[in-house]
């Protein structure tokens, strides 16, 4: 039987039963007729994809519409600054490059510094401004286009956007955010107002173009609630409904849960070493193996709930190694340990890569950032 | 016995007991000693303070303090947008220019385009930004030092202001608003978070300074619920407390109530023509004359119910002048129909010498912009 779980885009806590989320958020699963479609699009399906990393959205057949008649429209995702990327945060970013070099579609990246210091009491303005420049560099190691992608603080950018966060938020109540987001009368000014400057970025590509552009939003699932209330109002306010493509989250290291940036031990950082990455891994990482050695190789292990395996799947693109090693864990042929340390060299081998284009990104924000 | 009153900064209606106001408020009234002080710091008094047109305030002892050290203080005042104006929407500004002229001191004057259209069902922010720059050309007519003087429209100045008016929001509930103006749960999110952009042009001083500055709000008493909460949050997120003076409202040409620019024909717009001034005048303000001129000749006219009595308390600067008026109209010595020829005369002079600048000013609204 499932376990209690909440998803909204504040708490995420519990043992997440996706089929239910995805009833209870109204989106709909990524199909096979829609995988199909997009493979003849790109050619080739990205291994999120496959191995249903993302895996439901809202409305992308009407994304792939305007794809397969030409039509632009543009990408959005976001980082909300209060602390340092972890592997978790980086999946629908790897993912969004995929899309704009798919698409040559333009990004806009926002990273609402605002928001977590209205939703977490003892953090500053200046520590998310700090977390925005440090994130930033995570976000240009992804290998996006510099002339394809902006990127933007809500408050240095509220200029471009308080307008139609207002226009936004004349659509909407006090009561549909009690509904939606569970607020109540103690929740603060900020936090109430906050869900209209996150979906102004759906809005922006239709002002930028000076014409109606559909807007696709890859972003983990408990973002989607806002993107759900934007398609409600923006035909209100003249804007064409955003549209998503959900991907689940990257587990925390521990059994159950997701990789969460304010439990360190159990989150592998982009700016950890390589023997931090090992020590983690081998401390915590939660185990699909079996008791003993013995009955190991009797049973097999299970690489469903193997969080090493877990992190393959995300970070291991090669579809036949990643194969050989689930049919070598589950016959148990290969040990956890084994298993373990194939994950250390993956994760070690991405960030090594990481870390130097991150190094390289110091000399590079100015390009990317959308300052007026 | 009062009738039922309702003042908030978004209605204002009945008949209003400024006595039991000021209480409701918690503000103060200006006393003779404050008055002295100022009378001491200026060499005269405005005769909107002899008159009791500016009669209340918040903390305003705080800014003679600073007046008397030599210390600079900022003057902001603000206009929401969302029709034309009129006589009385000018008060605060005069008096305003007459602080600027008295104190050399900066003001601030905020436009907030967002509010009315936040608050009305029917207006765009097209109507209310077209509002805007008419309006403006009445506030530079008042006279403003351009150089001391810096006017801004909320939706183009809100990258300066939306960071600030988050740090409000993040120390205000929603049950405080609910308490403070009224509020439920079907309020918008846009009107529930105004009054922190309401909030912030009082912090921009010590902002714009680079250290503590205190600031001096002019305006009519229906805005104060806004700078109370202010002065509640200010010391929370590092600000001076805001300080208030505050006037009445300019009555209605009918009896009751205050000048309304949604009710046109008991209104005079600085647009007006001396033709309309006069119909207007001749036909709707209210009289505190007798039913007939012998009634009026034995028993004497009621100045202080009288509109157009009440107008040149406003705008006859002269105290010897309106003193005679007063004396005349209370003996029966004075018709009702010289005195509204008297109004008229005064208002079409004001107007006349106020519409060439108005005219003028087109010219000047750079000047005057804070765009950046």
């Amino acid at each position: 039987m499932a376990k209690e779980f909440t998803v909204t885009p504040w708490e995420v806590k519990g043992d997440i039963d996706y089929d239910k989320l995805v009833k209870q958020f109204g989106v709909k699963l990524l199909d096979d007729n829609i995988l199909k479609r997009l493979e003849k699009l790109t050619g080739e399906l990205h291994y999120f994809l496959k191995r249903k990393v993302f895996f439901s959205h809202m409305y992308f057949d009407s994304i792939l519409n305007d794809a397969e008649t030409k039509k632009k429209f543009y990408l959005y995702t976001g980082r909300a600054p209060s602390g340092p990327v972890h592997l978790g945060h980086l999946i629908p970013w790897i993912f969004c490059k995929w899309l704009q070099d798919k698409f040559d579609a333009h990004l806009l990246f926002q990273i609402p510094d605002e928001e977590k210091f209205l939703f977490k009491e003892n953090l500053t303005l200046e520590d998310t401004k700090k977390w925005a420049y440090e994130n930033i560099l995570d976000i240009i190691a992804v290998g996006f286009d510099s002339k394809k992608t902006k990127i933007f603080l809500d408050t240095e950018y509220a200029g471009h956007m308080y307008k139609y966060a207002c226009m936004m938020a004349k659509k909407t109540t006090f009561s549909t955010v009690k509904a939606l987001f569970g607020f109540t009368d103690s929740n603060n000014l900020g936090e109430i107002f906050y869900t209209t400057m996150q979906s102004v970025p759906a809005f922006l590509p239709t002002i930028m173009e000076g014409k109606p552009t559909q807007c696709l939003i890859p972003c983990a699932i408990d973002q989607n609630p806002h993107f759900n209330l934007s398609r409600d109002v923006a035909p209100k306010i003249g804007f064409p409904k955003p549209t998503t493509i959900l991907c689940r989250f990257l587990p925390s290291l521990a059994e159950g849960g997701k990789m969460s940036a304010s439990i360190e031990s159990t989150s592998i950082f982009t700016h950890d070493t390589p023997e931090q990455v090992r020590n983690k891994i081998l401390k915590y990482a939660f185990s699909g193996g079996r008791d003993t050695v013995e009955e190991h190789r009797e049973k097999g292990g299970v690489p469903e709930i193997d969080v090493s395996y877990q992190y393959l799947t995300y970070y291991l693109a090669d579809d036949k190694k990643l194969k050989q090693i689930y049919e070598d864990y589950k016959s148990g042929k290969m040990l956890t340990g084994e298993l373990k340390g194939i994950a250390i060299e993956v994760i070690n081998r991405f960030l090594k890569n990481h870390q130097a284009k991150r190094e390289k990104a110091k000399d590079q924000i100015e390009k990317f950032m959308l300052r007026d």
